[in-house]
């Protein structure tokens, strides 16, 4: 920040200072992305013509005030995309080779001899292809999976997804995929997108991977399909409560994994935000066209094709 | 089995009734690839011309005797190559996303956010070049790591190694490595190949992925230098004895992933080794060439190239 501190007056506040620290500014960098403290403190926002958010998703500034209004939204689209996609390959590994289950033998001391799963061949259907479902779709298909995603448009011949199907027609194909992994962004039309009809149609053996956000998902329907063997297993990142709470059943699931949203940190994470948001700083001074900037009705960044 | 038990005369037994078996044998399937019954039962063997093994592995059946004789042997290789690979990539990606650690959390009800490690960039040494090794190389290659190898003669240029390092300068590329990975068939210049100074070689921060054979390593050594920090972790599906016995710190010691020798064990494995032996049964009866002929005096099969 300290580039940006000598050419502008920078003020770091908590959510509980944003209102007297937003009154004045011409832009805001929301760095807790997850923090609900902005619409509370929109009334201030008496000159703001830009807000950057340090996350891909953008949902929890997606409230009507910024939306009518002319600032600028920018997110941090591309920092995460390798590294989450890393993560849902390392979590479709952890189910194949059943690690949870030598960690847990290896608990009890137990050598107990069992046959895993190859990836290879395995179908994975990416639910969302902006640029972290493609560069999931690109690792998954490099490591000998076939990929097939799920967007707006349906079209084929992508170069990492292949055939991309419509997301009306996402029941269809459900069934045949060994992995299905939620990337979309969360929006008014993808809210609740996997609900009892979507785990019912998928299969017995599938595993469903969440590194989206967490109300992509009726959490009641997944724990019933999974309590019910619908589906094989969860890796999930991503809750619609975080933390989730400790009364959630979900933590204790068997072939559930539970991790605290951490798939796209990786280390230098905070680095690359800042960087992200520095570059389109410089942008704006020299007003220049700003990069990443959200189509506030759509509630992300439109693909370039 | 059925199509060879129409050609010839099949005698299945266990260690017990083996010398009775092999009198009068033309062939001998080794299925239980650990079995040490061979030499114990070689007295018998008054007509034997061909030894087949369910493993790529042959060093169980290396002893003077075999060694010393006509009798052809040829191994499996081939089978495990890639559910192999799949299965290091697996323990790499666990490693740099903190999966056991994410369960142990899970299990103690406890959301706390932490850091990742990416894979992509990070260097990887494969140690062994046969067809395993290949494919190990090819996997993490494909995943973004960069990959260097072992073998017994350096060469540049290889499609999946790229590097390939002389095996009696190991120690001078260890140091450079994030992942070593042990996949070296278990001969008299291997055997211990990982001790004390190999371990001291390596950084601190790197982790050691043995898929080899046990007595690749010096167990005692391995353990040492886990406990001192003289590197972070250490995935082993194999070891000198097995099963590990319970009294092994290694099923204890933090950051390591204990296995019972199933790296290569996918669903239908059991099928195609028998199919690898039926292949070379067909190939032995019309008088051709056998496939994956070891070479008796190096211990392995030797690559083409």
């Amino acid at each position: 920040m300290r580039a940006i501190e000598a050419e502008a007056v920078v003020r770091y506040t908590d959510a509980g200072g944003l209102a007297e620290a937003l009154s004045g500014a011409d832009a805001l960098f929301v760095y807790d992305f997850l923090s609900m403290a902005v619409p509370g403190a929109w009334h201030a926002a008496d000159r703001l013509h830009w807000l950057h958010i340090a996350s891909a998703g953008v949902d929890p500034v997606m409230f009507p005030g910024l939306r009518e209004s002319e600032v600028v939204l920018t997110n941090s689209r591309g920092v995460f995309d390798d590294a989450i996609a890393e993560y849902v390959l390392g979590v479709v590994l952890a189910f194949a080779k059943g690690f949870a289950r030598s960690l847990e033998l290896q608990r009890e001391v137990r050598w107990q001899h069992r046959e895993s799963e190859r990836i290879a061949g395995t179908e994975a259907l990416v639910v969302g292809t902006g640029p972290i479902g493609r560069s999931i779709a690109r690792l998954l298909r490099a490591a000998g999976m076939r990929v097939s995603g799920v967007g707006r448009r349906a079209r084929t011949g992508d170069p990492d997804f292949g055939d991309v199907h419509a997301s009306s027609e996402l029941a269809l194909h459900l069934p045949s995929a060994d992995y299905v992994v939620a990337v979309a962004p969360l929006t008014e039309h993808t809210k609740g997108l996997f609900d009892a009809k979507a785990f019912a149609a998928m299969k017995p053996s599938a595993r469903f991977v969440n590194v989206g956000r967490g109300e992509l998902v009726v959490t009641a329907d997944l724990v019933a399909a999974l309590r019910e063997g619908a589906l094989a297993g969860a890796a999930l990142d991503v809750f619609d409560i975080e933390p989730l709470p400790s009364e959630s059943p979900l933590w204790t699931l068997p072939n559930v994994l539970v991790s605290p949203h951490m798939s796209g940190d990786f280390l230098g994470w905070r680095n690359a935000l800042v960087e992200v948001f520095a570059g389109n700083f410089t942008r704006w001074r020299a007003g220049e066209a700003l990069h990443n900037v959200v189509d506030k009705q759509l509630g992300y960044v439109p693909s370039v094709s």
